[in-house]
């Protein structure tokens, strides 16, 4: 299949191309840039001349996607992405968007959390939200595939399975730790090093736009409204997502109910791993994977779960190509064996 | 006032020696090691040449204390801590326990949590918690001063204007990010740099020692009992503790009732801060003070309370040289000037 | 190739296995462990879930290598490895150390640097080097390989070409600085986060025993004898080193000289390539490749080469591996693809 | 004595206020800002609310100095710093000036590292090098400080004893490692956390501006020319610098002239600590210290010196306090009592 990658030159584009780099039968044939069209790829990522992909040595960026491409990949930012994939859409290819931007149904909850009208609504319902593990047969048919923020899908994957079987008995509470690759590539001193390291903060508590996200799709999975308070905090490290979530079980849910609900959701899954401790994000680093974690403080039945996934992989890139994949009919975990790096 | 330390080489040992450098009234006359006695402070901790007071030039490690301190400050692990202090506490001195041997006051609570009975369960009914802010005029007549937690001072400085007003509701959601120096300083392979660099994780989640401490000191403050989910995180820093609470507020209870307690709680504290944003923990490296910040979510009316603090600072050496300070009836501020070191 | 693995739980044995997960040539059969033997690998590497070589789910690492092998590679520490491949390399079997007890060729030189009597020293007139880049002919023949050490490689490869190229007029300075995964993964509080974080500092300064190894191989190279200042440092990452060293230039040299030895030495290498700037360590993340530059400070007639690369890959694991595939016969590139990971 | 800080909200300047904050001598009547001007301190600062002196709460930050001042210390960034000082002085005030503007003596030298030609000139005469522990005598009586640059002061103090004492036998090669609070407070995406964790690199290899200064100071304290060759390097600390140089000793010089040369120059400083083992730049975090440490590769007759600062302590505020004291007559201790601060 043939891909076009819509700014990869930022951390998530930089990390697709990575990814493509040793994918059997995906092949990169154009990708844009703003500010670095005109140079080649290995002279913007110097690494990429160790991609053992010889090809990438030629392939220049360009302001537009030149060519024919099967698949367009928007690492686009949000309030950006929309309206750049939206003619492709129309002329039929198939599409990706890494962007939050075709993630929430209601324009309404775009304007709100984003601030600015949608500049492709028409194409909103179209989109199907990105979770592959949830969502894998209309992923296969649709052209638009909406890619899960990275908050979001970590949230989504430690707190599905009880959202799924019903167990939750009111709203939950969302404690994310993030590292700072999230916030991309651009020069800003708040995410300079001096700053960040030895630092922790919270940002956007309880007004961050992943949130209605969060409700969103667990609403979804668990077929009535599940509401969310989101905290999320920059922790000083460049990759890795770490989602505490905190829920009121329901009164007659016991332990041995949570621990079938998250085998049956995930013991056959090739990227999502149960944990027998708290993950570590570190676990994840450069990969595709999820582990993710359950413990029942049964003197508040209230059910806390854990997630860890690498922001970049499982919470961007990897999970485009996993959808990528699933589009294109082929095994998930094509072209994503890339092991983690540990230490 | 002369000072005898226990276990002055350990993290918090250290970061009290570095705080008594500069203290103008309170001088070290003993302080003890184990595998280190024998051996000169300087020679442990070479950056204490830098100190400025040339005494501690030759002050000897001891293993046991030498002389006769007005006070003395443990910093001993705690189930090694009681049993030190007992005879101390017995010949009518007054002491300050950095563990937290003498924090919870039901002996039964000691053995379900620390997995051993009390080594001097005579004296817990001495103990005063040391939360200066809240028990000042306990302190200034105790012999014993059970210095808080370091996770513990920080969730009740989140919580404890919300708590003492009677504006919550149920039971709160307690997490927390902690640098790893508070692991202490012994060798770990799972604290080891390679380990814990671009890592996050949970540990001993609604499982950990200072849980009941944290709900003991809730409900003292606020009247009733207040029952605490806390998971505690590992985040890759040294110093400092980052702690978000959520809980459900009284359906009464607006956003100014909140401003009103946190501001009449802590206005007027020279070493607890509201800031108008989510607090670092960075802004407090090096020092005595805790940021605090709250939020309300109003679509879910969930309070969300932060604070931040170094955990060798207000969360274990600078909270113990505070209460010294109250203890000898001076300035809570006298030698705690050291401003933070930022970045 | 079956390859059985001597200590598969340190930092360079499990970023072997990591390798080797996607090497489509070499399998595992057997891999010994100390304290871990009798835990299968994914017990002892959660995050090896994750590799997508469904076999290694079963792996039981073992006190002793069970079942036949064509290759024995030891990540087992010095003075510890060379007693252990020994009886492989009586029967005949073929064998990789990674360690470093098989490098310098004068036992009395390994009686001085580490302290005790080689353990087997009939066999070292048979190691061959494992730089591959300089000695490729020989490896593809020998039965044991001595792979280089962290820092004496990096070192080689920023000054092979001019010591080759016969530029250099006197003794090099080689300055390193390493990550601290280097040390391995046992339990030290030297190596804790908490004293490593926000340091550096220099260690074995003109006594470290790759000292000798460095000046045995540039000489080698060379044809003649190049003495070595060797000073280590570390600094607070977990992974890379960077080496910058130092030499005069002969009076007659031109940068145009030094240019041209670059160029022939690597023009084209598949895992080293020459930078057109100071090269980042972080290039290398993950991956088994050098990046390489250099300069000529012309008012003093002295080359500054610089080297960086990963510490596990092209340091340890990466380096094993390449010379297994040379050794074995195929293309060097087998298994080695996985691109560095960045940032 | 009034002191008026040009540019009080870099990473220099932040630290120069931290450490007036506690002066009990010197207070602070004026501090200028560029983008922040019209704001209190404490609004850029919330951490200084945590310093201990309240007067520090209503200090406004303005675009030029207000008031009268009886030192003017520059933050200013190098090549605007001059222009700004120039009126102070022609008014007859003291200035000491924490760029680089007035270090270099030859103009030509100043065109040719910065690019541009100076802007005052006729003031370069006037300087003094603010080396406190080797010029004390001269800065007493100067109106004109020109505060050693970061890399500089370390190199020198690492140099000097052997430098004074005729032991070098020709050009030194100097190494160091730096944190990224030296690259100032400024945006940049190349100081991003993401980019620079888990990342080192050399930079301005044999090409940087402190290069002239280094060689400078050491042949005036040398009384002979002595060339450097110098390659700073950044490592993934926020402060911090370490030195290591390398130096052909003549050869006359044993091991026991090196030692009293070093002892001569430093055994009665207050700052400047001769440490038994290779220093940490941990050691000196948060305060004015220096630690050196040397030895001798006797294989080579090759002089290894390192040494250890905190950059923005003895690298830049520190050092313009300490000479603060020198030209106000008082103690060169005085508000210097920080103890550093760690782990």
């Amino acid at each position: 299949m043939r891909i076009g990658i819509l700014n990869a030159t930022g951390y998530s584009g930089g990390e697709l191309v990575r990814y493509l780099a040793v994918h059997p039968e995906f092949e990169v044939v154009g990708a844009t840039a703003r500010s670095q069209a005109g140079r080649r790829l290995h002279e913007v990522f110097p690494w990429m001349r160790a991609s053992g992909r010889a090809a990438y040595a030629d392939l220049e960026l360009t302001p537009e996607l030149n060519g024919s491409a099967d698949l367009v990949i928007s690492c686009l930012p949000h309030k950006a992405s929309a309206a750049k994939l939206a003619p492709f859409l129309d002329d039929g290819m198939r599409c990706i968007d890494v962007s939050s931007d075709f993630r929430l149904r209601n324009p309404a909850d775009y304007l709100r959390w984003h601030g600015v009208e949608h500049a492709a609504p028409e194409w909103i319902d179209s989109g199907v939200y990105g979770l592959t593990e949830w969502h894998r047969d209309q992923i296969r048919e649709t052209d638009l595939v909406a890619n899960p923020g990275c908050h979001a899908i970590t949230a989504a994957l430690a707190l599905a399975p009880a959202a799924s079987a019903g167990l939750l008995a009111g709203h939950v509470m969302v404690d994310s730790k993030t590292g700072v690759s999230g916030a991309g590539r651009s020069a800003s001193a708040a995410y300079g090093f001096s700053e960040i390291n030895e630092d922790s903060s919270a940002y956007r508590v309880a007004d961050h736009y992943q949130s209605p996200e969060i409700s969103q799709e667990l609403s979804d999975i668990g077929g009535s409204p599940i509401e969310v308070t989101f905290a999320p905090h920059l922790v000083p490290m460049t990759r890795g997502i770490l989602i505490t979530a905190y829920g009121a079980l329901r009164a007659d849910v016991a332990p041995s109910h949570v621990e079938q609900a998250y085998r049956d959701a995930y013991e056959d899954e090739p990227f999502v791993h149960l944990a027998g401790v708290p993950p570590h994000t570190k676990w994840t680093s450069g990969g595709n994977h999820a582990f993710v974690h359950w413990t029942v403080d049964e003197a508040t039945q209230t059910l806390v779960a854990m997630a860890a996934i690498d922001n970049l992989g499982k919470g961007a890139a990897g999970s485009a190509v996993q959808n990528a994949n699933v589009m294109a009919g082929i095994d998930e975990q094509v072209g994503l064996a890339i092991p983690p790096s540990h230490p």
